[in-house]
């Protein structure tokens, strides 16, 4: 037996009883006679005491070799400490040593192994066994595995049924590129690995499950982005029987849930908003909600002048930046600079300040009077002492412009407390969107999302206009969800094949399997996934998932420690694998 | 609202409740003057009524036109049955219905959506989401679902952190083929699946997340068996600073829950038994002990007799059949041409019949006499009206060959009850088995098990006397789950590489992550993993893993429905992935 007890559960309770510990030299203070050795595993640190008067030479002496992370075993006797360090657990009570093992030496760490070490990035991921072990990341990890158990309690105690989909799977195509995985049983042939269980919950409704739930990785071959892994983890959710409302009220209800049990906050009943709306007030299918600075537009009340700019402008939209009159022209130069940048795209930006005595001074004063900046602090609601900061262009350029601005101007403000949370649904996204380099239309959501009812007949005239039954669920500027209420009939989903662009043999080729399924009395149904990652990370109140990930993958899709992928070819492998064993 | 409630839940209490209903058409009975409906969902079964006086004759022309498998919408009042159901939950009541919506249409299914079906296996799987409609299947699914949320609980409560790990990795071969993942990041370079979570939860143990679990897909890309997929789902375990002893306990304490929970079994503690006395015992390392037949070794008792065909066996061995006795001569020539089938390839048997009166009569009088069977009897522990069996050959086939006959005879006298629960530990395992084609010594468990204490040095002079710290948990005569501690320094990794035959630069480049990660202060540790899909048919009581997997893969590694994989090249692939979406 390793231990009797762990390094985070010894109290003053526990005095004079002879204990067993095992874990990691955390660090080691020699004081001649005497030595203090912090002795850390998971579940905490406890201090080993060693004194000339009670400890044996030679154990004194072995002690005095430990290194940091050495994995050591020692007996001894729990004693109260003289001062206590009321900042730890454990601090009431130390370990007298009377017996020391050294269970393993360890080479001298390549960073500091303490909640703020002196390890950059590449090397803390490179050695990532090593930042596990540093409370940040270890709570990490256990914080997703929590929220995890909350899902799953929830969620079965409403009905739903955890079914495993399989990972090699034939190619159905959802949005991004698939992962193929060549089959040596089929040669020339490959699996796919699903990007989603999508099809699958789908039969799984058909075949009258009712309510399905998995935890489940999904895969995406694309280029790797700052915060997106090629492998992903989606809590997938299907119900049958239900309208919208229904999965809004469930998937609100397991949100609630977890914010409570997780965070320990309540909130109210979640708002929502239209995704025209959601565009309209904050240029944005995902707003931040936590604060205002709702957008305005200023097509009305600027176009009446001879500024060019604005006139040529599809739309003239601005901001109210709270207190931003105390910007120097120098502060509002940089802020232009920002905008500026190619990352957002702006050309320029034009200002007005909400001067305390309730006048106004514009970047833009020979062309619109006090009147004129009088109404554009009305729409954007700006106050005196606010700025009202004006973008101009291309509707959908400008709104991605001004939210941008939003975002940043509000993380300067202190806006985007990690600690306050506030969800939002937005509904009744587009069905289709348009792709401006091909001029063709492709399903926004996913190709077996419905359309409102009604709407198919606008697929051949007005294809942007027609709205899906898809919803987001946004949390603080986050889609952390997204579902809709699917197409369960075969018809409906012919024609939303053939209008992106599937000719017959092409949809009945890809998705004739699920068509043929709704032949046999499918049933209504709609669903939601959460991306977990995402969703830990914020509930977790950090911007990066890559801490709720034990191995994440760097930016060229290598795991940060194994270096995978890495060159094998079939003879390779085989000839490891007999080295190996025999069974193969 | 689709529906009020569901289908099972309906009583005598929820008389005069206008309720709706939505679900299948299980059957329709049309006696003219009045229909009975029988509506299926998940949850159950309601008879729906429909007479002349109550019910609008639009209606009743409607309900007389549906169909098997309808799905349709009702909405009605629930009245007393004036003759009770007693076999079903709702057999109470009856829904008198007022409105009548048909939500989808059906085909004639190919089978019957019924309990005992009219299809064969090859149409059920082919439409497995009408065979998941079928109670069977879907309690099946349920169960497995049950199974692994007890399982996520018990482990939860005993402070194991449910980690994810990755499925995109390097190849670390560990017996099977991999499947490898062409990374279209890394051009020339690929991926592999994982076979299990094996060197990414010894990396957490060297992190110090102390107790880990995941319930986690494993992949492997082998000839399909009958009763294995290349995809299938293992409860993955690890544990620092743990000896064998305290894994048992743990994994022991699990199995104990889930009988007890799922099956309602209470179980005593669990025998344990060595490696060797289970091959000498039963000739199988995975035993089941729900009976005796315990192999007698007749070696010293028949070899000083010139019957050549035993005196020339490396092993003479028999069992006991219970009342064999009263096999016919025609009978006995049957199990005999059972025994010489190739799937079991003995050459022949000998028998010998232990009469009621104390004498026997064998196939080989000529060769041994009264005192001689007497012998024979006792050894296997044959009585009176037994029949004694014995199989002679080298020692590893002739024990395979009269394990199959013993699970053989033990079926036919029904004495392998699914009811019935006997798990054993198996421990004690070889660390290496010999490949008799090769002449090679690999790896029996994998290369990461520690061999046992004092052993390693016999890894020189006598591989195949090397015992390793591996265990294996069986249940009913399958393996479970299994296990072991693990080597965690360097040192010993090294020399357990190079007897397996990986040179210095060979075991660097495969498993130098692992390695190195040993220097850092790697713990003591050991895990276990059970094997979900098998561990879920033996507690439901199934001898096929297949019902318990939704999507399982028929023999030649496709989907029994989507037909992957599929001849897919990149191209394809593009063009699908543009007309679905821009985003990609």
């Amino acid at each position: 037996m390793y231990r009797s007890h762990n390094c985070g559960e010894l109290r003053a309770s526990h005095s004079n009883t002879e204990v067993t510990l095992s874990g990691w030299v955390q660090g080691v203070r020699d004081k001649g006679f005497m030595i203090y050795i912090d002795l850390r595993d998971r579940y905490g640190i406890t201090q080993l005491y060693f004194d000339e008067e009670r400890t044996p030479k030679a154990i004194i002496e072995k002690a005095q070799k430990l290194g940091r992370e050495f994995v050591i075993q020692v007996k001894g006797n729990v004693i109260e400490r003289a001062s206590k360090n009321p900042n730890i657990p454990t601090g009431d009570i130390e370990v007298v040593v009377s017996e020391l093992t050294i269970l393993n030496k360890a080479l001298v760490p390549p960073f500091t192994i303490e909640d703020k070490t002196d390890g950059g990035d590449d090397i803390r991921m490179k050695y990532r066994y090593l930042d596990i072990r540093r409370n940040p990341v270890k709570n990490s990890l256990i914080f997703r595995a929590k929220v995890a158990q909350e899902v799953r309690n929830y969620l079965s105690n409403d009905g739903f049924i955890e079914v495993e989909t399989p990972y090699l799977i034939k190619s159905t195509p959802e949005g991004a590129r698939d992962f193929v995985v060549p089959s040596r049983m089929n040669e020339g042939q490959f699996y796919a690995l699903p990007q989603s269980p999508q099809t699958f919950k789908q039969l799984l409704m058909v075949g009258g499950m009712d309510k399905y739930y998995q935890i489940v990785k999904c895969f995406r071959d694309e280029d790797l982005r700052a915060d997106r892994q090629p492998e992903f983890t989606q809590i997938d959710c299907e119900m049958a029987f239900v309208e919208q409302e229904d999965i809004l009220n469930v998937f609100e209800g397991l949100t609630r849930h977890l914010l409570k049990e997780v965070n320990g906050v309540e909130v109210e009943k979640f708002p929502r908003m239209l995704y025209d709306d959601a565009m309209r007030l904050y240029g944005n299918d995902k707003p931040d909600i936590r604060f205002g600075m709702e957008f305005g537009e200023l097509n009305a009340v600027t176009q009446h002048k001879e500024f060019g700019v604005f006139n040529s402008a599809e739309l003239v939209v601005g901001i109210a930046v709270p207190g931003g009159n105390s910007y120097t022209r120098k502060e509002i130069d940089k802020l232009i600079d920002w905008v500026k940048r190619p990352q957002v795209g702006a050309l320029g930006m034009i200002y007005s300040r909400c001067n305390d005595d309730g006048s106004f001074k514009s970047s833009v004063d020979k062309f619109y009077d006090q009147d004129d900046l009088a109404k554009w602090a009305e729409v954007t609601g700006a106050k005196p002492g606010d700025l009202v900061c004006v973008l101009s262009g291309d509707t959908n350029k400008v709104r991605a412009q001004l939210s941008a601005l939003r975002m940043e101007l509000a993380t300067r403000l202190g806006l985007r407390d990690p600690k306050v949370f506030a969800p939002l649904w937005v509904i009744d996204f587009p069905l289709l969107e348009l792709d401006e380099e091909t001029g063709h239309y492709h399903a926004m959501h996913h190709p077996f999302t419905s359309p409102k009812p009604g709407q198919i007949e606008l697929l051949d005239t007005n294809p942007g206009d027609v709205k899906a039954n898809a919803y987001d669920l946004v949390l603080n500027g986050n889609e952390i969800g997204g579902g809709s209420i699917r197409i369960h009939d075969k018809a409906t989903q012919a024609i939303m094949l053939k209008h992106l662009g599937f000719s017959d043999e092409e949809a009945k080729a890809q998705f004739g399997f699920l068509m043929d399924a709704f032949e046999y009395g499918a049933p209504p149904h709609g669903g939601l996934a959460f991306g977990l990652d995402r969703l830990v990370a914020i509930l977790g109140g950090q911007e990066t998932i890559r801490d709720f990930i034990a191995f994440p993958k760097n930016n060229s899709g290598r795991d940060v420690m194994i270096d995978a992928p890495a060159p094998i070819d079939d003879d390779q492998l085989k000839e490891l694998s007999l080295k190996l064993n025999l069974k193969s």
